[in-house]
């Protein structure tokens, strides 16, 4: 495979007519051939035509076809091989187990939307049968099925090079749902966009399916998204990234004539609570396994535990002890992007010089230019409290440790916090009390709630929520990872008395695609 | 049961400190005792707060307890009697045999959603299994089930005074949800909101929920309406009203610091498609049914058939003939309220005056001041296709018969047309190879398709979708009617790794509440 630095527009290359540009080595910023040249209006209007030409026809063929798309996708992606990891290490400065793991991981996640698309229960099929003899008058059949939104603009993530960008979650979603899907790759990582594009585009080829199903658009500046978001073609968005660059594609989306739904995963602090009994019992090992997740991937995560929280006292010092010490012993790694790594910096210094903060400790000091030496801070409650920038995300390995003065404070602190996509408690039998009088307020903030792990570990399964509410994600009723993520581009469409031949196959008599389905109210295989 | 002119809030009547106003007659326009007190900011503090104070109580009870707070409303209503019925015909002129029937649509859709929350199925419990040997590392146990949002802002509308008003659909699934409610009750209709508020304060009262779990306040100026969406206590809103109010709430929730769904039904015209076949043999039939349909309830509902779309040619001009025909029989009804009837006559006079329609027919004509009569327009494809100005509603009895050149002209409409609550094919057998080309389209562009039947009818059954794309509603992922408007209100949580005691029953090992939960993918009953 080569890396032509095109854009891919159905199942043409296409030399984007903006200025090009490059990718950049992340751990000496160097430029990286070739140029990419940047899509613009007319790339984006061919990209989102064709997109909507092909969503009848792509939608409405047999959603098996859907599932050997995304199996497709993930051989394609596999036969790949190492040029793949390659320029993926060189663009991001991810290692290659990690990479290798997250190749496995998207792997797996392309072959789980197979299933779900296979297993149909995201069709949600509901049939109410007619009651003809019911006076006033006779109830009609009525059947609903859910099809797919229409094209789905995709912006990928910096963080996860193949797992949140081009064949990411909301790509293989998008897909399973029906939806035709226009990504706009990453400008991190363009060279592995590129690769992983081609793969895509391969697939959909080798099952003659519409060349609309997926395109693929370089860019670097904001415009080219904005387009994006803009044509009325696109009929919803799915993004991860900042917090600022979520929000401004949800204004665009929202001031359309037609508004659509954004999906964005935007910022989180990922709230630790350090329950007494745990940190009395297992104070050493929780700060241990704290520091792990909090440097994993150089702190890269949206589920980083950025914020720690317990009750005063000498276990929550001796907690404080053992981090540093644990902290102490890290080295430093190379952050995605020299922007990452400046932001890093700031939001660091920011929190050193605030009022009230303590600086407990820092990771091991390097030479190397854009490697992110981790951070940990101590505050008080009341400090977090008076103190808003406090709470906001530095995107790495920064953590803060809030000494509460004693549970009601903890309630305060944490109903003070914005909305969440995971909150951790760490509790033993002894904590179970004040833990259960947590929950309510835990279920209010966060789309997940673990016991006794970090959040940094997001399985992809059928009851993950990698969400949570505003501002974590700009839609607290969905996930972007998990099964759950098809739902995000669906919509129920009620079939009232129609022939047998013009229902969805999903929804006749004799139920032919063998799937489970809601009859009068019950689950039903019939 | 008397009416005091004062809000509900909580348990207790609370005069707004606004400027009072008055119910109407709707058929003379007079004053209706008593004077209403308009709620004012303090008075929208005070609802909001309670809400919020009870929602974690509300949604933690058993979910039984929802489910006898909609029976114990339902039989609240019923308990009214006929001063429900009385004052309900006097503020909105409908008769009372149209109001007995929506009184027993609005009980049965709070006995559904009683149902519904014992079913338990609106969880979505999904399990997980633990993988304790799974190399590298372990996985851990996963559980998902849904909660609701928060407290939800309800904006009732004026042509169903019980159904989509206090107690209606947005009302009845988001207590199902788990959520408070705060109406803003509908100015059109303050006594019959009164009464039925009543009820549901009683209801409250009777079980020991918190007092918060419901709230009604009286108004008349935009400002309450405005307070109540952008106070940070609200978490969605639930409206049916018009295109210019939906949008504006729609605004003002997504300029909030913490924007909020809005799930607004707005507008429609409801195509009505005459297939050559169906036209052919049952033209005459269809033409009764469709005025019947056009003229009940004086077209005031929100699935009214306002656009009729056939092939140009004898059978049409026969339609036409007939359902002129029809028309001319039909008297004249009394509408909501004087400023409806304003906007018809105006929607009808500007529909007269554009250039290339064709009056068609009016219905009887009448002295009675607010009444309105039906009207009938034709119009070629061509007309329609080059002034937007008549694919937009006119609420109240009046329709567009559309003729087109050939089918593709008949595709090139429905293309043009913005999303629709409904879509109708009118088809015999030899319809059916054009009805399956156009069903894609009609998919993309309603929630709901129907043969052989008229949209007015809106059963409330677990398939309705009374929703669809934009601007139809707000939100085309959702239902306002049957068992799948709860969904609108509910977000999900993950459980990871929690203990039994902490987790909601549920999700619990051995089910305890003995629903239908996904298991690993697949729905159980284990």
């Amino acid at each position: 495979m080569t890396i032509s630095g095109a854009s891919l527009i159905g199942q043409n290359r296409v030399q984007g007519d903006g200025p090009p540009f490059h990718g950049i080595r992340a751990d000496n910023g160097e430029s990286l051939a070739p140029a990419f040249g940047s899509a613009g209006e007319a790339q984006v209007e061919l990209a989102c035509t064709l997109a909507q030409q092909g969503f009848d026809a792509f939608r409405q063929r047999p959603y098996e076809h859907r599932a050997l798309l995304l199996e497709g996708i993930a051989q394609g992606i596999l036969d790949l091989g190492p040029a793949l990891i390659e320029r993926a290490m060189l663009e991001t400065g991810l290692p290659a187990a990690r990479l290798e793991g997250e190749r496995a991981r998207t792997v797996a996640q392309l072959r789980l939307f197979a299933r779900v698309v296979r297993d149909g229960n995201w069709v949600a099929a509901t049939l109410d049968s007619a009651q003809p003899q019911r006076a006033p008058a006779p109830r009609p059949d009525l059947r609903m099925g859910k099809i797919g939104l229409g094209p789905v603009a995709v912006f990928g993530a910096s963080n996860f090079p193949l797992a949140f960008s081009v064949a990411g979650g909301d790509t293989a979603s998008a897909l399973a749902a029906g939806c035709p899907v226009v990504v706009k790759a990453h400008p991190a990582h363009p060279g592995t966009a590129a690769l992983v594009g081609g793969a895509i585009q391969r697939a959909v080829t080798d099952l003659g399916l519409p060349e609309g199903v997926f395109s693929l658009l370089f860019g670097r500046d904001l415009a080219l998204g904005e387009a994006l978001v803009r044509h009325p073609a696109i009929a919803a968005v799915g993004f991860t990234g900042s917090r600022r660059g979520g929000l401004a594609l949800l204004a665009l989306a929202q001031q359309r004539p037609q508004p659509i739904p954004v999906y964005a995963e935007m910022s989180a602090i990922n709230p630790v609570l350090l329950l007494p009994a745990a940190l009395r019992s297992r104070g050493e090992t929780i700060a241990q396994s704290f520091v792990d997740s909090l440097t994993l991937g150089a702190g890269q995560f949206c589920t980083n535990p950025g914020l720690l929280l317990g009750i005063a006292g000498a276990d929550l010092e001796r907690f404080q002890t053992y981090a540093t010490q644990a902290l102490a012993g890290k080295d430093a790694a190379t952050m995605l992007t020299p922007g990452i790594h400046a932001a890093y910096q700031q939001g660091v210094e920011r929190h050193a010089a605030s009022t009230g903060v303590r600086l407990l400790a820092r990771g091991r000091g390097t030479t190397q230019p854009f490697a992110a030496c981790a951070a940990l801070f101590a505050v008080s409650a009341q400090t977090l409290l008076a103190n808003p920038a406090l709470s906001e995300e530095v995107f790495g390995p920064a953590a803060l440790v809030v000494s509460c003065r004693d549970e009601a404070e903890l309630r305060e602190v944490l109903e003070h916090l914005e909305g969440q996509l995971t909150a951790t408690l760490q509790l033993d039998a002894g904590d179970h009390e004040l833990a259960a009088g947590l929950m309510p307020i835990l279920e209010r903030k966060a789309g997940r709630i673990l016991a006794n792990a970090f959040p940094t570990g997001v399985e992809v399964t059928y009851a993950m929520v990698h969400g949570g509410p505003f501002p974590a994600t700009s839609d607290a009723r969905s996930t972007s990872v998990g099964a759950a993520a098809i739902e995000r581009f669906l919509r129920p469409v009620c079939y009232q008395d129609l022939p047998q031949a013009l229902l969805p196959e999903a929804l006749r008599d004799g139920n032919p695609l063998a799937m489970w389905r809601m009859r009068d109210g019950t689950p039903s295989l019939d």
